[in-house]
C-alpha cells in the first residue's frame, strides 16, 4: 500500500469505529429519553458490546502499524492540515488507549455499574457509609490508571488528559487560586445587599410555554432543530450521533421557569459546538468538541453571557411577557433581569448562580488533587466538605446527601479530571466572547435585536468548525493567545457591579 | 473444546450478533419515530455498518465449524429442547446466509436504496416508468436470489422461505384458490345489501382520547407498557429490541378513529407476540417470532377476531362512548358494532376491511409468481392490475399510483414472498383461536368482561414463547394439525352472515 491507500485504510477503520460509537450515543440517548425499564438489561449488554467492539477495532496492532507508516507523511504537512492532525490526535487516543489493559476496562465497567447503583440509593438515604469502601476502590482505580499513562508531573495529571487533554493540574491550581482570590470578595460584597427578588420565577408556568420560548431563542441562537431535537429527561444533556443529529434535552421541574429554560440555552451551546464542526472531519476522532474545558465555555457562554444578559432580555422579555402575561404582566424589566442574575451562597453545584459557581467547582477540584495525592484521606471527605463550604461560601449543610454526595462523578467514573472543566468553561467564555467583540464590536447590539449571526459565526469560525484538530492549549493560543481569568473577572465586576452599585 | 464448550462459545458468538442486531433495531426505530432530517445520511452508514458487522460475524466460518461439531449432539437431544432447536434453527439461517455472495448483499442495498427513493417520488407523480426499469432490475435480482439458495420446486420458494420458512407456492396456490372461490361469493352477497353507515366514524376525534382508550384495551389484553411502549409514525409497525423493549407506533390521520384505534390493536398483537418469547432463547436466532403469516395471525387476531367482535364491543363501547360523548353519545352499540365492521369494495389494501383484504393480498401473490415464472412480463403489471381488481373487486383505479404503485414490497425488497403472510395470517388466526376456544370456551364471555387472560396464555404457551425454535409448518403442526381455511371462512360466514342476515 502506498501513503494514501494506508490514509485510507486509517480512515475507513476509524469510520468503522465512529458507526460502532454514533450507534451506541442513540442507545445511551434513548435510555435516558424514552425506553422503558424493561429494556435495561438488554440495553446494559447491548452497550457493552459496541464499547468492547469499538475499543478491540482501535487497539488493533493494525491501527499501530498504519499510524507508524503515516507518521512521515503526517510530519511533513501543515500542522493545521486535516490528514496531520487527523494522525496526530489518532496517535495520541491511540497511545493513551494501548496502555490501559483491557482487564482494567472490565474491571472499571463493573465496578462503577456497582458504585453508581450504590450511590443511587445512599444519596437520598444519606448513607456516605455505604459508598465509602467503594469509593476507596474508585480512588485506587484512579491512582492505578494515572499510572498505566505515567509518566507525569501531577499524579492528576493523566486523568484531567482524559477530559482537558495538555491541562496540567498545577497550571490549573495556580489559575484556581487567582479566581478564587478575586470571587471571594465579590461574592462577599454582593451578598452583604438584600438578596433580589426571584420569587414571581417560582410560579406555575405551563410546560409547553417555557418549551416554545426557549426553542424560539435557541433557533435564534443558531441551533439547527433540521440536525436536532429538545427532548425531556431527569438531568438535561446533549448529545451527538453524527453533525446533522446533535439532540438536547432538558427538564421541567415544578414551579421553576429557570432551571428549563437556562438548562436548554446552556446545552444548545454544547449542542452548537457539535453541530459546527467541518463535516470533512466526521467518520474520524477529529468529530467532537476537543475538551470539557472549551465545551463548557460555549454552554456557560451561551446561557450565561449571552442568555443572562441585558441586551438578550431588553430584546426577548417582551416576548416572555407575551407568553405569561398571568405570571410576568406586572413584573418589569430590570426586575425580572435581577432575578435571573440572583446571586445567593448555595450547598448544590448545579442550582449555583454564576458569581458562586466556581466556587464550588474549585472545592471539588482541590479535593480531586489532594485525595490523588495522599494529602487527604477519603474517610475525612464528608467533614473536609463541611469545612471548606463552611470557609468558602460560608454554608454548612445539614448533611452528606447535600455535601459529598451531590454530585455523580466520582461514583459512575474516576476521581480526578471531572470537574476542572466546568470552571475553565467559565473562563474561557469570557475570553472567546471578548475576542469576538474585538472583532465584532456591534454584538452587544445584535444581541439587543435578537440576532446571534455574528457572534455564533465567529464561534463556528474559530472553535466549533475544528472539532478536535486542536488540544485545548492549541485552540486557546490560536484564538485568545493564553488561558487567563481577566476577562472572565472584568466581566463580572462590570455586570454585577452595575447590578449591586458596588 | 469440548461439547460444552463449543455450545458457549457459539452462543456468545450469536449473543454478540443478536446485540449488533438490537443495536440496529434501536437506530432503525429511531429513525422513523424521532430522527430528525439532517440525520439520515449519517443513519444509513451507521446501519450499514451494523448489518456488515453482524452478517461478517455470522458468515464466520468458525461459526459454521463450531455447527459441524455440535451437529451430531443437536441430533442427539429431543427435538423440542432448545439446545437442538438452537443448533438446527443457526444451521439452516447460517445455510442461507453463505450462500448469499456479499457482493450481491451490497448490490441489493445499494438498488433497493435507489428503488425506494424512486417509488417515493413516482407515487405521487403516479409515474410508472420512473420505477419500471428498476423494478426489472428488481425481478433479475429477485429470481438470482432464488437461484442462490436453490434448488427449488418453484423459483419463488426460496423468496417464501425468507419470510414464512417451509411454506411453498404450489401449496399456498391451492390454498389461496380455495379461499377465492369461497370469498368471492361472500363479498358478492355483503355488497348486494346497503352499505353500513360509518360516517360517524369519521369526526373529529381528539387525538389523546384516541391514544387513552387504545392504551387502556392493549394493556388489557396484555400488552406490557414496562416493556414497551407506544409512539406516532407515519406507517404503524411493531419492532423488538430485546423481550423486555418491544415497542409499538400507530398514526393519528385526521377525522378517524378507526385507523389510529385498529392499527394500534394491530400491532399489539405482534408485540405481545415478542414479548412473549421465552427468555431463555434471548440473544440467539431463535429469540423472535417464527414466520411472517403466524405473526400476522397475532395482529389480525387481536385487532379483528377480539378486537372487531361483539363480545369486545359489548364491554369496551360504553368506555368508548365516555370517552368521546358528542361524536358518539347519539350511536347506538348495534350501529357501531356494524360500522367498525362496514365491509366495501376498495382499491388499497391497507384500507380493506376484514373480508375483502385478502382478495388484495392474493392478487399480488399471484403476481408474484407470475413474474418470478415469467408468464407475465413487468412492463404489462399496470394494466394486469387493473384488469384484476375489476374482476376480483369490481373497482378500477384512475391511475397506477393506487394501482401498481400503492404498496411499498416490491420498491424496497426483492418481489416474492413478500405478501402471501398476510392471508395466511388471517387463516391461521382463526386457526389458532379455534383451539384455544376448544381448551377455554368461556374465552368469548371473558372478552364480553373485558378479560383476555385465558386467551393470552393460549397464545403465549402454544405460540409466543416458541420463538423461532420451530418453523410455521412445524408449529402448525403442533398446534392445529394442518393449515386450512375451514375455520377462517366458518369464522366470516358466522360473523357477516349474522351482520348482514346472508
Amino acid at each position: 500500500m502506498d501513503t494514501q491507500q494506508k490514509l485510507a485504510e486509517l480512515r475507513s477503520r476509524l469510520a468503522e469505529i465512529a458507526d460502532l460509537n454514533g450507534a451506541a450515543a442513540v442507545l445511551a440517548w434513548d435510555q435516558q429519553v424514552y425506553m422503558p425499564p424493561g429494556g435495561a438489561a438488554a440495553r446494559g449488554r447491548i452497550m457493552g458490546t459496541l464499547a468492547r467492539l469499538s475499543h478491540d477495532r482501535f487497539v488493533d496492532p493494525a491501527v499501530g502499524k498504519l499510524l507508524d507508516d503515516l507518521q512521515a507523511y503526517g510530519d511533513s504537512l501543515p500542522f493545521d492540515s486535516d490528514d496531520a492532525a487527523l494522525i496526530r490526535v489518532t496517535r495520541r487516543n491511540y497511545e493513551r488507549e494501548v496502555k490501559i489493559p483491557s482487564a482494567f476496562i472490565s474491571e472499571f465497567y463493573a465496578h462503577t455499574a456497582e458504585t453508581y447503583q450504590a450511590w443511587v440509593e445512599a444519596r437520598p438515604a444519606n448513607d456516605w457509609a455505604k459508598v465509602h469502601p467503594l469509593l476507596e476502590k474508585t480512588l485506587d482505580m484512579s491512582r492505578r490508571y494515572a499510572d498505566y499513562l505515567g509518566p507525569y508531573q501531577h499524579i492528576a495529571d493523566p486523568l484531567i488528559d482524559g477530559s482537558d487533554y495538555g491541562m496540567k493540574a498545577e497550571t490549573i491550581r495556580t489559575l484556581f487560586a487567582e479566581l478564587r482570590a478575586e470571587l471571594v470578595p465579590i461574592v462577599k460584597a454582593i451578598t452583604e445587599q438584600p438578596p433580589a427578588d426571584d420569587s414571581f420565577l417560582h410560579q406555575d408556568y405551563p410546560r409547553e410555554g417555557i418549551e416554545a420560548f426557549s426553542k424560539a431563542v435557541i433557533e435564534r441562537y443558531g441551533y439547527d432543530f433540521n440536525r436536532g431535537r429538545l427532548d425531556t429527561t431527569a438531568h438535561p444533556f446533549a448529545i451527538k450521533f453524527a453533525i446533522g443529529d446533535v439532540r438536547i434535552t432538558t427538564r421541567y421541574p415544578k414551579h421553576s421557569l429557570s432551571d428549563p429554560l437556562f438548562s436548554t440555552l446552556h446545552e444548545s451551546g454544547h449542542a452548537m459546538y457539535e453541530q459546527g464542526v467541518s463535516p470533512a472531519l466526521e467518520g474520524t476522532p477529529l468529530d467532537g468538541g476537543t475538551s470539557s474545558g472549551v465545551h463548557e465555555s460555549q454552554s456557560r457562554l451561551w446561557e450565561n453571557i449571552v442568555g443572562r444578559s441585558r441586551e438578550f432580555w431588553s430584546h426577548f422579555y417582551p416576548m416572555l411577557q407575551a407568553q405569561f402575561p398571568a405570571q410576568l404582566g406586572h413584573v418589569g424589566m430590570d426586575q425580572f433581569y435581577r432575578a435571573v442574575n440572583k446571586v445567593q451562597r448555595s450547598l448544590i453545584r448545579t442550582e449555583a448562580d454564576e458569581v458562586t459557581y466556581n466556587l464550588h467547582v474549585m472545592i471539588r477540584f482541590d479535593f480531586e488533587l489532594a485525595l490523588l495525592e495522599g494529602t487527604m484521606a477519603l474517610k475525612d471527605l464528608p467533614e473536609a466538605w463541611h469545612a471548606r463550604y463552611q470557609a468558602d461560601l460560608g454554608v454548612h449543610a445539614p448533611d452528606d446527601r447535600d455535601g459529598c454526595l451531590q454530585d455523580v462523578h466520582w461514583y459512575g467514573g474516576l476521581i480526578g479530571g471531572a470537574f476542572q472543566g466546568y470552571t475553565l468553561g467559565n473562563i474561557l467564555s469570557a475570553q472567546f466572547y471578548d475576542k469576538a467583540l474585538q472583532a465584532h464590536p456591534d454584538i452587544p447590539a445584535q444581541i439587543g435585536r435578537g440576532e446571534f449571526g455574528a457572534l455564533h459565526a465567529w464561534m463556528r469560525e474559530n472553535i466549533y468548525q475544528h472539532g478536535s484538530k486542536f488540544t485545548a492549549p492549541e485552540l486557546i493560543q490560536r484564538t485568545v493567545g493564553e488561558l487567563s481569568i481577566k476577562p472572565y473577572i472584568q466581566y463580572l465586576k462590570t455586570k454585577y457591579g452595575q447590578l449591586y452599585s458596588l
